[in-house]
């Protein structure tokens, strides 16, 4: 069997490919002699190799995967690079990662850099709404999933797109605060050039309509510029928390285009004396590790950033692996909401 | 002037290299018109040419520079590779990033695809303590430059280091916590495996046998495995805290390994009902930006990570462009102490 894939070899061993992998990499401590001498004995058998070089002789190309996200500086990135990670290294792949800015320029200068180095599939974690400016590497050969729904509409580059259905993210949160009995709710985001943060708007647009709310262009504040390092997005949600409280008529919730934008919010309510959630109902999306730990701990969405990570390695390995011509696919996981104790009913009611 | 360099460029322009690195990038929308043009003249001139492709033919490898962290989970990870980034862009360089999880196995591997792609420089964002493991790589000659001091005492792996002083972190943040009034100090982290981690905890020591204090081994609480995810080091600062804060003589302080670990130890101290700085003193390493949102405030260390970024990056840059044989340097920068509002003199006196 000389094409044998570490699938083949968990198959018939009776084992998931995570154990196959942990084998592989020295990493079989915890397990079972028995098991260790089952995979063993398989891999023997089937003449299975992960041995990179090999590979890379057969298939011409190399054994990484470039991921290419707005930025690490976010945590919420850097899970999301850990969870690619895990996926590609089952599979037999290193990860390589680059920070874009959301940048086009800079994604293509890292995607041309990768495919010079011999990379043939790319994960992009970012939703510039065109990959236009890719289009020329897509048509040498390049394999790209973009994480996040990928294009404006009317637009058309063949290229997998796998992520997180936004507009319902942000409706399942708006929902959430109007059955608290909220009517002006804060939107907080830095600027809204990207395909999730429009969709994310979209939601809680779509959400005050169908409770029959006005939709009040005061209420959503958007900073802008970013600068991608670690403070930018909690001055930005600091700023718009102070502007938005101070208005004449202020929101009794706010609702941010992600969880640092939260944190950002929890400091302007502290500066302006008020609390979290009996001044103010605060939500974020992306259920970072901190937003357990802050107080009071953060109502937000939950991403299934695993499964994505999971799906977009699998599709660029499917790809690479020989079948070029699947056809491209879209596909929005479900997200789900986290109620934790900052989002509570009003204490004046409008 | 064939070989001018963004130095000569910025040098002649009266200007910065990142100002000269914004105009070639695209970014100088906010530049004005008479700069841009003077440094337009000075590239026109001189004949500057930041091509890529034009470099990689001249000096036979790639503009690309790995970093190889332990886990960009840790946001200060995510920040030091924004500071990376940043220098790099600058000498026209970029960056591509791996997570080792601190095992030796993984940075080899890394670094061995990172070579086969053509990448002659890497920046080792961990301190395992020994580099023998890739010697191999050093003598085909590729270019290292580790973050924190990087040898075990009596190995001699002929590399550049660059880090913050960790003993010096530590004592500082001792001295601190002993100048309030503390007597019984937790200290709290994970594995102590890391030449980083060894130097902290040393400087705890030291600092408690300056101050007469008796060293209680019962206090310091390491545990025994990371899984590098997003959720793993606050789950064991967490678990330390339940474990420290319930002994029969509890401390009265606590210090971690990181911000992360510390904010874990919030969550303890909370989950059984314990104040800080009330009851319990904590303290942290990194001042990740989420140290300055947390309630109370999170007193902790700055690292100098720009600066080490920055000097990282130029040392692999001279070594790339010509200067193979300086002589390794080993430098160690000062650490700053941030002093917040989670540690103050406590309660009860022992």
């Amino acid at each position: 069997m000389p094409n044998a894939t570490i699938s083949d070899v968990a198959r018939l061993a009776g084992v998931s490919t995570s154990s196959v992998s942990n084998l592989l990499n020295g990493r079989s401590q915890r397990m079972r002699a028995s098991t260790r001498d089952r995979i063993q004995e398989v891999i023997d058998r089937l003449g299975y190799t992960p041995n990179q070089a090999a590979r890379q002789l057969k298939t011409g190309h190399s054994s990484m995967i470039g991921l290419i996200v707005p930025s690490v500086a976010n945590p919420f990135f850097g899970i999301f690079a850990r969870h690619v990670e895990e996926a590609a290294l089952e599979h037999g792949y290193q990860v390589l990662l680059g920070n874009s800015n959301r940048d086009p320029e800079r994604e293509y200068r890292y995607a041309e850099e990768l495919w010079r180095s011999g990379v043939r599939s790319i994960i992009f974690g970012t939703s510039l709404g065109q990959y236009q400016h890719l289009s020329e590497l897509i048509d040498r050969g390049m394999n790209i999933v973009a994480f996040d729904q990928s294009e404006a509409p009317g637009t058309t580059t063949p290229i997998d797109c796998i992520g997180v259905d936004n507009v319902q993210a942000s409706r399942l949160l708006t929902k959430h605060i109007i059955a608290l009995g909220h009517r002006r709710i804060g939107f907080i985001s830095g600027p809204i050039v990207t395909v999730s943060r429009k969709d994310r708007l979209l939601g809680y647009r779509q959400s005050l309509e169908e409770a029959k709310l006005v939709f009040d262009p005061t209420l959503i504040w958007e900073g802008v510029s970013e600068n991608f390092g670690d403070t930018s997005s909690i001055k930005l949600g600091r700023l718009g928390a102070h502007e938005l409280l101070c208005l004449p008529e202020p929101p009794t919730a706010i609702i941010t285009i992600n969880d640092m934008y939260a944190f950002g919010v929890y400091a302007g309510a502290r500066d302006l004396g008020i609390g979290i959630p009996d001044g103010v109902s605060v939500a974020g999306i992306d259920n970072i590790s901190l937003s357990e730990i802050v107080v009071p701990p953060l109502t937000t969405i939950q991403q299934p950033i695993r499964e994505i990570a999971r799906l977009a390695v699998e599709r660029l390995v499917a790809r690479i692996e020989g079948q070029r011509d699947i056809p491209p696919e879209h596909r929005l996981l479900p997200p789900e909401l986290i109620v934790r104790e900052s989002t509570a009913p009003p204490k004046t009611k409008h």
